[in-house]
């Protein structure tokens, strides 16, 4: 049994340096790109699912949708669920990563972005970008929506999910692909590689290539690998972990 | 309480006039630009969704997706169902349909496309086209799949389908999209509006148009009415009509 990972290619805001989280900002022409590569490299080793998964947000659903289209399996059942968003950013969304690391300083940016339990400055409850207002997220428990969250508080909410969701569906012999965010697919990996929490604030996962899992037959993990070119895949690791750094 | 429906733009085969049903073919750019189309006035006229329909068909999948993009919706839930695809044309999908009208008349074509209960020809049962032999179907009860339909079987699966989810639905409040496709939609209309066979045939839904229908507390229809420039879907509804005469 196989488990596909993907990571949302590059956003509009990504390109910009920004915090994101939650905001709902596109792809970029780039990320578009990645999208069709990795729709493209699942189609060339023979991967076909059963059910896919992704967020509730555009940068990942159109990665899903592409690689899907790419695969010629539009017609899959696609879940949606908040509970595979990115990392909630706080009060941080909407900011540059280099204009805040100069303004607080490389080291306080690294603690927000690369820490394990500190929760970034928080959305007041009526800032209009609080999920609590927001349509998106109307038919949700509005007191279970973050207006920060640290990388712990992600995984508390990720990994419930998963064990919930995606792995009953695998135990009832499904092939489950999710398309997700840096930090939701981080709190997969620390989960499935039992990885300590200083290991896995300094995991990067590159954007647009799909991650293999395979599992024995009690769904413990035997093996973990990217697909494509090794090296390209290296490269995009390094450039995601110098964003956060002033210059 | 309303529900929308929408026939899926121009598709590539459409444009070349073939005979399509169940064969899986992509929009083409007009198709494309119907579909923003679609999204457009349903965002200039405030109307939003709770739960999104279409079938396992591209044309129907993607012009619901770029709708929704165009009205900021990717995170809807989307329920796919072969029951809501194309009638099944049998033995003519992929043939030329002003050429199939020159080798059988008009008038024999007519009534493949435009008689209420007489089926096309039907497929073989290992037709490489067969439903039952496609992986997009792999899911599915074999036996219920078929291997062509006249408009009356086309209305046996899409009214069940519309009777024991869609409605279920809306007495549930939820407001609900449908995108599908010529004949699925009509086997709502008739069921909607309450025709007679030979009303129905005599239909054309026009392509990207919304088609909304309002209900009472009983969910008896009480208006319907497209959206947009009335002169211009009169026109489309007349192409639809004139497509099957060999010139």
């Amino acid at each position: 049994m196989k488990l596909v990972l993907i990571r949302h290619g590059e956003s509009v805001w990504n390109k910009e340096n920004l915090f994101t989280g939650w905001t709902d900002v596109d792809l970029s022409d780039t990320g578009r790109k990645e999208a069709k590569t990795a729709g493209e490299l699942l189609k060339a080793e023979n991967y076909d699912f059963d059910v896919c998964y992704t967020s509730y947000l555009k940068r990942a659903i159109h990665t899903q949708n592409i690689a899907l289209e790419v695969m010629d399996r539009e017609w899959l059942p696609v879940i949606k669920s908040w509970k595979l968003n990115e990392r909630h950013y706080g009060a941080l969304q909407g900011l540059n990563k280099a204009e805040t690391a100069e303004k607080y300083g490389d080291e306080q940016v690294k603690i927000w972005r690369r820490s394990f339990d500190i929760q970034p400055p928080s959305l007041e409850e009526n800032d209009e970008r609080s999920p609590r207002l927001l349509e998106q997220y109307r038919y949700e428990d509005k007191d279970q929506l973050p207006l920060a969250e640290s990388l712990k508080d992600t995984i508390a909410r990720v990994i419930p999910y998963y064990e919930g969701e995606i792995l009953k569906q695998m135990k009832d012999g499904k092939r489950v692909l999710v398309t997700a965010h840096g930090n939701s697919l981080r709190a997969l990996v620390k989960y499935l590689d039992g990885m300590s929490d200083d290991e896995i604030v300094g995991v990067n996962i590159p954007t647009g290539v799909p991650l293999v899992y395979e599992f024995d037959d009690n769904f413990k993990v035997i093996d973990k690998y990217y697909l494509g070119d090794q090296d390209a895949i290296q490269k995009k690791m390094e450039s995601v972990a110098n964003q956060g750094k002033a210059k």
